[in-house]
């Protein structure tokens, strides 16, 4: 099931592209999974959770690179893979439009097979430093990222804000042929709402695949009774978010002509499942209510800052993975109920609003180590690719759309005469 | 899996509006689950399962609102609440293209939050009036509805076609623009079979999580053998179903130009499938054939019939839901198997063709009480949101598309130029 | 979840052929599922596994028509059908555009209920003549066919190769007016690259309900760690084919004007998904990516090769099924581990890369007798059904398409002009 969320952020952003670029997307996710599954066999795994051991503190696992320990861990695997992919996944949302295939190729590897599995390592494996499930706990308390606002979605996010800050906006988003400003943002809209709200659909579903989920790795008695719990905040935190983002902008419309905006109302609800990632399993369900309203704010506030820096985000997921992500994070150490923690971790740590500060103390050093650990490694890997001039494709291309320059012609024949006309395919090729 | 359903209502309902609506159906289904999830936490479960005890009958619960008492039962509440939100779904789908998004908001609440708990409480808390559970059963019996023919699917059924009769069809469908009827129906087909086709998968799947999954609330040994007869009945009643609806229609058009009908085709499947719904654990896979078979042509029946009464329903939910719905439950007091109703209740009641009589008059009642309590509550409250003008958009808004005209632009952009064109928003908005 | 699998068919298909054929192929995969449920549980399942007795060799099952015998086996029943359904699917996806609603009934029932049972009599019921579950074993170790690479995917796709030379190509597609050879063949693109990536999606994840899923006929201790190895290769050998067919097809293209293939990329990771699903279970990690990347090889070998032979396969079904269905019992001959097939067997036999050629005899015997069976039967069976004129549906109807001609308009309607023009619906008929 966690799978299926590769399917989901693949009709997503197709939706959310012009129909110009919609093969190209595919093609994109598509190889993320693969490229996921590849890198993170031969590497990742092996820097993630190679050698653990919860004595000694490490910053990278160093064994079972290509599983080949003989260690049978295969579901951990699996579902730690389905991981990788999907922060691979959110960054090519982002930079969709305009991003060589060349360039993703090299980031979405550097991504799964290295900077993603030392975050994981961090978090999850038992020689984490902010893990746990290690003897020596930061503050005593170790950090709460169930399922990885933070160690997924934020590292993700966060390569997509660097990775959109380098690569510059699509042409025509924010500045006119001549270079100057526009006064208004031009809308770009996706070719299909159906399949964006497909996506969302199928990506609700997985999520409950990833939080419920999580519980497998975690072998006790109440595992069960967990994955349930998971699975009642996760619905009412994606739906307080969708009704929150959907409200909110409802609102500001102007009388008169206010609209029921379809775009914010499925990334409220995925701001929402987003933000309630790291806490599913040891906030209660009325808690989950707070964390989505947030995150239908947090998501439409972070989309405007990005409009107003002229910040281009094709499919705003910065401010559903990486805004959304800190506040998940920010949320577990505000609403960590201690008997839920005793449950789902064996140690009944608070949050701030049960007494206790050192949770949040903890969560904040995760957002921090994070985004300085992906900005320091992943903005230079992106300057370096601009310098080269291997990052973005040329202005023709752009403008003609990908699918026709890149993919052999475009990704809807609905007329034969059409058909013929587009495959007068675009000759001269940036990579 | 339960919840994918909720995707498959999305699919399945865009596909059979026309496209200039197809935002706004989305929008409503993908708020059904959010409504749901937020009316069930706070009432609807209370209503439905709060306080329960098999000794003493009520009408309705009276505890745990908010999930507030600590009981550890989220996996019931989640697989309650994608019931509830599946039978707002159904809803939507007949009054589609027409109806306000404020009447929407009101009367999903009303339904998710009240209406159905009480019908979910009659019939499978422990303090029903019709349930199985209870000491003191109905005929000594019990209803038999095993995971909603009546409890789920004749309940949003019976609200749409209430809805559809106080609504009155769309402009144009059964009657000209100076109000006379039309010697033939107008034919809306939806703007894609693609999508419809989609929908109807995914529900199908999803079945399998409602009817085999159906199983989790009964804690006992053959628990995984009444899952998998239910997968198998509920599979082979599908089949049936869709053959049946597809033959009928086929024989039934001219000699010369008979057509295979995709929709007759789907919606028979969907309709063997609601059938099974109540009887999918009692009755042998036999028995499968013919509930299916009569379940295609309960379907076209009924489909017919609404046509002659110029009651419109967009994607045929009334026929599909509340028409088979009624003929599950009455399937299931015919061919109920004592010995396969022992495993599975405990307690080995016959249907009529095995012998016994009471199974079947306690699902008739079950059937009156269902369109007695929906009708007599529905009826009023949707003719009270008529009168105040609430529930219908303006002609205007109706005839150049709910998208448009509410939701900010088309659901589909497939040539700038077009986009641009259609960005010029209608001004002047009901609600 | 394996269910599933049809809703990906159907979208593969869907998106793989022309508009104007789209709800033809889309009615025709979900009669698929339903032929198969009727056809395996009157018949196909009797003659699969009916009266299976490990001490005696039998070439069919002759017991437990209609699931009659009582034995409550129904979990076997429904993974069965599904895999029966498969089958059939293969076929309808190459002969698409073309081929009558009536020779598709004859076939799929045939194909369902008859064909593919004595197949997976021989390879999977204790009684079969190729079994490793038999007391007297071919060779002395049986054969390894996991979850279908032979028994479900090779009889599918020689059905489809053996249909596809009866039938002939489409219109156009290799011959111009004159009936003269074209030089290059004509290329017919599907209508949309989503609904093929979202197939392709579905088909991966369902892939785990296969390969995984297979563990639970076998009942014992190590079946979760046997399915978690499964789901490990099968994850591997998917993005292994998806990227040696776009590396392949990207390096073959003229420097200067190299595309990467969506369509190349997604039936690689199909391929590849094939190529593992026989011996998933019984490989190490690592032998999955010279699997798949053999796969992606082969699959875009064969493709060639049909089109040099003018044999029109519309979906590229028997390049993805039928070729690597043979390579993945090749495969599994080759890399077998000892170890992981006593774990999965209980026997250790060894590929032929451990040092033992027996299993790599049985698996060619398997393909063997595959070949030979289907085709004795299936050939003259399609000739038939040629010579008497219900194969091929009339020119007019293809060249209009079947949508309009057969199931009274068009797929999509996206502009209301269009729809009414199209309404005019064709006359005269095949069949």
């Amino acid at each position: 099931m966690v799978f299926f969320m590769q399917a989901g952020f693949a009709m997503l952003c197709a939706g959310s592209v012009r129909a110009k670029n919609a093969k190209n997307i595919m093609l994109k996710n598509l190889l993320d999974a693969c490229g996921a599954a590849i890198g993170f066999w031969a590497l990742g795994w092996g820097f993630a959770y190679g050698g653990q051991d919860p004595s000694k503190v490490t910053f990278i696992g160093d064994q079972d690179f290509f599983l080949s320990s003989g260690i049978n861990d295969h579901k951990s695997w699996f579902f730690q893979f389905a991981f990788a992919a999907t922060a691979a996944t959110i960054v090519a949302g982002t930079v969709a439009e305009r991003c060589t295939m060349i360039a993703y190729l090299c980031y979405s590897s550097f991504l799964t097979a290295f900077i993603y599995p030392v975050v994981a390592h961090a978090v999850w494996s038992q020689s984490g430093f902010l893990s746990s499930f290690a003897e020596d706990k930061i503050f005593d308390v170790g950090v709460v990222d169930f399922a990885g606002s933070g160690v997924v979605h934020l590292t993700g996010g966060c390569s997509a804000l660097v990775a959109a800050i380098v690569l510059g906006p699509r042409i025509g988003r924010f500045y006119d042929d001549k270079g100057d400003k526009l006064q208004v943002p031009t809308d770009m809209p996706g070719h299909s709402a159906s399949l964006q709200i497909l996506g969302t659909f199928i990506l609700w579903v997985g999520w409950y695949g990833f939080n419920p989920g999580s519980t497998l790795g975690i072998m006790y008695s109440g595992a069960a009774e967990v994955a349930a719990l998971a699975a009642v905040t996760t619905t009412i935190a994606a739906a307080s978010g969708c009704i929150s983002a959907l409200a909110i902008r409802y609102f500001a419309g102007p009388v008169g002509s206010r609209t029921y905006d379809l775009t914010a109302a499925q990334n409220g609800a995925l701001g929402g499942l987003v933000a309630i990632t790291a806490g599913c399993s040891v906030v209660q369900p009325w808690a989950a209510v707070p964390i989505g309203a947030v995150a239908g704010a947090v998501y439409l506030g972070a989309s405007n800052l990005l409009l107003k820096l002229c910040i281009d985000d094709t499919v705003d997921a910065v401010p559903v993975h990486m805004a959304n992500g800190i506040w998940g994070c920010i949320a577990t150490g505000l609403f960590c109920d201690p008997k839920l923690h005793a449950v789902a971790y064996g140690a009944g740590v608070e949050g701030l609003f049960y007494g206790g500060g050192k949770l949040l103390a903890a969560e904040v050093c995760l957002v921090l180590f994070v985004i300085g650990w992906v900005s320091c490694l992943m903005g230079p890997f992106f300057m370096l690719l601009n310098k080269i001039g291997w990052f973005r494709v040329t202005i023709e291309e752009e403008e003609v759309g990908l699918d026709i320059s890149k993919h052999g012609g475009s990704a809807y024949v609905l007329t034969e005469a059409t058909a013929s006309e587009k495959l007068e395919i675009v000759s001269g090729s940036s990579i």
